[in-house]
């Protein structure tokens, strides 16, 4: 077992790594400190894992465990949703010192997460995720949140776990556009912080697509690490959390413009860093050489490239207009600017450069 | 002009109190960083201070503001009223350096103060609040939230504003109930702490109902110092600040039980705190005269001290089961015990009495 430790103060947490760990009850159970909890999971994970989960957490016989099944999909990211955890949690008389524990993916852990931080006004939170992406990027950092029709996790909180427990078996139930989703957020830590990172992942990216369980812990390990350094600096984006956005400002154009759940967040965002690669070797702030390795590498898990079909440069500036790296009117994008690792965030670029990669890619 | 200072750290804010504050531009001005602010009000006051408010905030021409009126009653403190204030926000595309500014009363400010704490995982804050409950109770404090129908502020979070701007003159407009059920939270803040300001209740009662401004600015003034000084000790009700709710656990039965908005907030703490005092009388733990300077001076402000007709202590019993203070399925109450102006927070009384105060109140 690795742990990788998240150091936010008086809020901070470990992260397990390993195999089998949802079996090892005293792990998750030490971090539960009341008598009840309620285990929040979608009708997906539920068959294959909520009872190991529900088991683990009853097995010294003194908590009461509670459990609500909700939808599966990006689609169902919404307050209506978030609120269905309410009613459970208020139905089943729970208070202010139970645990919610998010099982599953990313969707879970941000709307689970959600509901702990506004039900009573903050309950305890644990994620238990079972997706790549939900355990290199929603498992540390503390955004939760949902969706609103008019833009992507636009209601939410910052809100951190007493712990994330991640069991690398559960990634092997999940399917194929899923791991590659995933995959799509390690190499985004390569590209904006982790050089070697990348290049690891060159030379292992078939294990990885092969569920290499050895490979699959040393990624999220990895992954894990660079974001809670990341995090640690900047715990409410000021500004070095921002670069954890990359390719994601292009890739929530995407996924708003697709609705919600049609292409996957990793997806979007492996398009969204080509896109802001494209961006940044027009300005002439990267080599051709990191455009194309990047490309190359997204390809070999593959993730799409190249933006949806028939979207339009102007629903790209009308959505990119509304996010949240927007500050007093002015669009703000994470870019690559240097040797491969190197990145930064700014609104200070050439506009023309900007609509050079929206016409490159738009139809 | 007077100010007192909430002393929370990095998220101090000062609370301005006196007449005529609103036609002083520059000092709601100068607590909105942002170019864009968001004033949210409900039917009843538009009319009344809109436009006043909406003008101090334009008044150097800087600053865009956006307004949203929504219904008024507690009846409309909901998640999906709030969902307004979220979809206001995002049509105007308001960015994360916004202001949302509550002109209002309690309801309105736990609503804006939680569309706020969530918009975009939080942005600014200010209160301007339009009742004498909300100055003395809700602007101090960062208790956010709407009710749900299963209980009341179940959903919120603890977020604190920039400032509070109380101009006393919005409270001559205040009909005669809303009124008395603000110095009904005034009342308790001489039986939880200060005996001093409750003798002086006692004193001023008519001046205070004849809304003689320097009674209302002392009163307000004393009320809020109260308040800063508990909620500075114990920011996130540990324990201390518990002592806030004393009335407030009878008094949200009373309120779920009628349903929202057919008793104030006031009205149903009044009675509450008879309740408790009554009780608190029974266990041996204050003496006669105590009980009934309570009651005669809750009368005197023309509040209810007895529970509404027809109510059942099983109803009582029910409700306060699922109130945020029971711990590990154990009712805690806020009962006063020993001189005027002390009480204690405990789950540790004889049942007996509890149910012998639910007989002598209930039909």
């Amino acid at each position: 077992m690795q742990v990788v430790d998240v150091d936010l103060g008086d809020r901070s947490y470990p992260i397990y790594i390993g195999s089998g760990l949802l079996d090892q009850a005293s792990l998750l159970r030490q971090h539960v400190p009341g008598k009840r909890a309620l285990v929040v999971t979608n009708e997906t994970v539920a068959p294959l894992y909520l009872e190991r989960c529900v088991q683990a957490l009853r097995q010294d016989g003194t908590l009461d465990v509670e459990t609500v099944v909700l939808p599966d999909g990006e689609q169902y990211k919404s307050l209506e949703v978030v609120n269905k955890v309410w009613d459970k949690a208020l139905e089943s008389r729970l208070d202010r010192q139970t645990t919610f524990v998010a099982l599953g993916g990313g969707v879970i852990g941000d709307m689970t997460g959600f509901a702990a931080a506004c039900y009573q006004r903050g309950v305890h939170f644990i994620q238990v995720p079972t997706t790549v992406m939900a355990t290199v990027d929603s498992s540390v950092g503390g955004k939760t949140g949902v969706n609103h029709p008019l833009g992507k996790n636009m209601i939410g909180a910052f809100y951190q776990p007493r712990c994330v427990l991640i069991d690398t078996d559960t990634l092997q139930t999940l399917p194929d556009r899923e791991l590659a989703s995933g995959m799509s957020e390690i190499v985004k830590y390569g590209l904006i912080r982790d050089a070697p990172l990348f290049e690891w992942l060159e030379q292992n990216a078939d294990a990885l697509m092969n569920r290499d369980a050895e490979a699959l812990t040393y990624a999220i390990q990895r992954s894990c690490i660079n974001k809670a350094e990341v995090v640690a600096a900047d715990e409410r984006e000021g500004g070095l959390r921002a670069t954890l956005n990359l390719g994601h400002t292009f890739g929530h154009a995407i996924e708003t413009c697709q609705g919600y759940g049609n292409w996957l967040h990793g997806e979007a965002v492996a398009a969204g860093m080509v896109m802001a690669a494209d961006m940044s070797y027009r300005l002439g702030w990267i080599e051709k050489d990191v455009l194309d390795r990047t490309v190359s590498l997204l390809q070999r898990f593959k993730l799409p490239v190249t933006a949806p079909k028939g979207m339009t440069a102007e629903q790209f500036r009308s959505i990119m207009a509304v996010d949240k790296k927007v500050e007093q009117g002015k669009l703000r994008l994470i870019l690559m600017k240097g040797k491969l690792g190197e990145c930064v965030i700014t609104g200070d670029f050439d506009s023309a450069c900007f609509e050079a990669t929206l016409k490159a890619f738009c139809h």
